[in-house]
């Protein structure tokens, strides 16, 4: 492991979170808060400039960056952010107990939208803020902001920092050229942030201003799921329910695909496989959910409305609930939403989950592979996105969703463990929600629940399991790896 | 799809199957048990010898078996004789509704053990006895039993069968030559449960007689699960306890491995990985629930008693109770035999589950794939008992547990679409339960529960789940595909 210049680029990082704190501490001096809160990030930029600075000290000559280092940095920056980034929400006392805030945070940066807040209601108008900022800038990779500071390393090695960021397993034409096109995404995630903050801003709620506007688009662009409301999106007018549910599907999306529609290749857009996939499982999600629910609520549209809100909220893994779909949805509309909660999003988008593209190439193949069982001579192949699948993408996908079962069982193990009061539904679907980075759960933790009655060590282990989740895994177990660590 | 030989081989198993109910109308002679009884197995009886020698009045010349046909003969043979052998339960009215019949019996041939009745005691002798029977025909593979009949085809095409039906992804040296070996465990087969049976009756149980004690030993043979109270070994001594829970373990083993020891390969056989795995989860799964149960029990003794009972009936997938686990015991004891529930025994066993060796396969091969992401040029070659895997071996593991995990979820949905009122955790272990062959589970149906709320439609779900799990999932499915039907 190349140490100096892992030093030198989290260093950067940790400036960067810096300069982002200016943001809720100008909310906090728009809105006159008590003289704490505006302490409370100033302390927290000071202590990040001075960690920055010092790990920029001694520079490293040697800018190339090997897979392990990519894994490492990546790694490293999000625990780091979000271990500095809960200073502000203690220091101010919004929450107390600081393994709270590193799950809340934590939380925020990997878009899950999971709380250990009981009474949201209570919090600051700039914690609100810091809460769902840290959705926006988790949702694109805070890291893909970084690139602007690296210098260029000719042989393009920051590759393996966007490889370990990025989601999905890259197939095929969607792969984007590291540095112009993370430019290009960046101002498309902008462009349809501010889209959605307009189109909430002159609805028909009286009471949305511009900051709840601000905080709920920042929580739909990253996919997150903090709200300002304990009833999280449950008492809005079906206006802003329908719009946030149309956004939470955009957002979930491959960006590239707006780049296409973009540059005029309207069709290339529209062929992706991918998003065909993710389409029917939506449309076939609201025709089981809708038939089990229609009679829960007075009248179609609004049956419809919840539907597909949720529908929307679960498979792009925000986590907004405009209904409490955990206590009074049949059991045929949960285990659907559970099984959506794997799935996620499309990939190469702000979603968690294994990934449409994922789920897809895993079916694709077993259908192959049984057809093969029966008809040995059978030639098999596997296409995705009109490419024929190399056998190495087709294993290292079946790999991947091994692992992530393989994590998701421990960790409700261990979950449950230590936490001898639990039931398991929430504890498996916590996991899950978890990793997948959506935010609420079942049991215990549903619609409008929080995770505040777990303890504080389980916090940690959630919070790394967000984390995992949202850095598709390989990247935290780096860091478990003695060989990753040997000198060279 | 060959269809002559296909009706001709169907057609002897149901002969034979009209052959072994003179047992339990035997026991149904010697209990002088109602005329309807007796009048239940020889009109079953009838009507298989007549559609048994029906299927071979055209006599294929082309004796050769191709995939397709070993699938699908087994398959149709599972579905058949379960068919069938419900017919005395319902003609003696034990079990009027006739789905109900069908799951039962289907529960038994796949040595599942989940039940759909709710006063056992209420079952006369003999059907007492066909349950655990039909546990015992399909413990081994009621097929190995017709290779006797099957005439000797030179090009050893009746490995087919054998493939289709044993247990296991069949690595190594283990995999057994089919004439010789099938005879050789059929005797461990049958010895080891006479000296159960010989060990229960002696016990000091007073009310077990040899009725009782061959149920009861047939069940544990079959690894199944029925037993003879609907509070299922939850009142006998301590003895018969720890014999019950000894027996499961070494009915789940690898049955090769006696053969070992009886040439006098002992050392080979505890050489085995897949038993060293065994063992070890076996292990640390009793310190893990011992130290969440230990203060539930008036002894540690009793604790450790039921601890080691319920790991080694859920793991063996046999499913006896001797203690509530499923309403009393804690979270951490539940997540860690769901665990068990998705393992199951040892490949060349009677159990079933996803087998102890494809676990182990997946563990190391996903372990290897971490390394390798941090090391891409190391080399990487995963060991299975001492040998370097295939490539093709780990793909088609990886592949039958996609393939596992996409049943369930689809079965879980399905079971939950069908019944409203049910909950999330009962139908999804119910069908973890019905598909490793285990039978209990949790939840409506757990330690003494009984899976007859479900609707008719249902049963018959889960008596093909049950037939696809025991038949490790490939045979069923070739009866769905076109493709496999095809002329030629």
């Amino acid at each position: 492991m190349k140490l100096k210049v892992l030093f030198n680029i989290v260093g950067k990082i940790l400036i960067l979170e810096a300069a982002v704190l200016l943001f809720p501490l100008l909310v906090s001096i728009i809105y006159r808060e008590p003289v704490i809160n505006k302490l409370s990030f100033l302390i927290t930029m000071g202590l990040l400039l001075v960690f920055g600075f010092a790990l920029n000290i001694i520079r490293s000559k040697d800018i190339r960056l090997r897979a392990r280092e990519g894994f490492a940095i990546v790694a490293i920056s999000w625990i780091l952010i979000s271990i500095f980034g809960a200073l502000p929400l203690t220091i101010s006392k919004c929450i107390p107990n600081y393994f709270d805030a590193i799950f809340e945070i934590t939380s925020g940066f990997t878009t899950t939208g999971a709380s250990v807040v009981t009474d949201i209601s209570a919090l600051s108008h700039s914690m609100l803020f810091w809460r769902a900022f840290s959705h926006w800038l988790g949702g694109m990779g805070v890291l893909v902001l970084i690139l602007a500071f690296i210098p260029e390393s000719k042989d393009g090695s920051a590759v393996h920092i966007i490889r370990a960021e990025s989601t999905g397993p890259q197939v095929g034409k969607l792969v984007s050229k590291v540095k112009v096109s993370s430019r290009i995404l960046y101002i498309i995630y902008f462009s349809i942030t501010f889209i959605e903050f307009l189109l909430l801003l002159v609805g028909p709620d009286k009471d949305i201003k511009v900051l709840e506007s601000l905080i709920l688009s920042f929580s739909t662009a990253g996919t997150g799921g903090f709200s300002v409301l304990g009833t999280s999106i449950s008492t809005y007018s079906s206006y802003t329910q329908y719009v946030l549910a149309i956004f939470m599907v955009i957002f979930s999306i491959n960006f590239t695909l707006y780049y296409f529609i973009i540059i005029g290749k309207w069709k290339e857009a529209l062929k992706s496989e991918e998003l065909r996939w993710y389409l029917i499982i939506i449309l076939s999600s609201i025709v089981i959910i809708l038939s089990s629910v229609y009679n829960l609520y007075s009248t179609f549209e609004e049956a419809f409305r919840h539907t597909f809100f949720q529908i929307s909220s679960i498979i792009s893994t925000t986590g907004f609930a405009s209904t409490d779909f955990a206590n009074t949805w049949p059991t045929i509309a949960k285990c659907v939403l559970i099984l959506l909660m794997f799935c996620g999003s499309c990939a190469g988008s702000t979603g968690g989950g294994l990934k449409i593209s994922r789920v897809a190439i895993l079916i694709k193949n077993s259908l192959r592979k049984v057809q093969k069982m029966i008809n040995p001579r059978r030639t098999e192949v596997v296409k995705f996105e009109k490419d024929i699948l190399d056998d190495t993408v087709v294993e290292s996908t079946q790999n991947f969703f091994i692992i992530y079962m393989l994590i998701i069982a421990s960790a409700t193990l261990l979950i449950s463990f230590l936490n001898r009061e639990t039931d398991i539904l929430s504890n498996f679907t916590g996991v899950l929600s978890c990793i997948s980075n959506v935010g609420p759960a079942f049991g215990k933790i549903g619609s409008f629940g929080d995770f505040s009655f777990y303890s504080n060590f389980s916090k940690v282990i959630f919070s790394i399991i967000m984390i995992t989740g949202r850095l598709e895994i390989f990247p935290i177990l780096t860091l478990f790896l003695p060989n990753a660590w040997r000198k060279k």
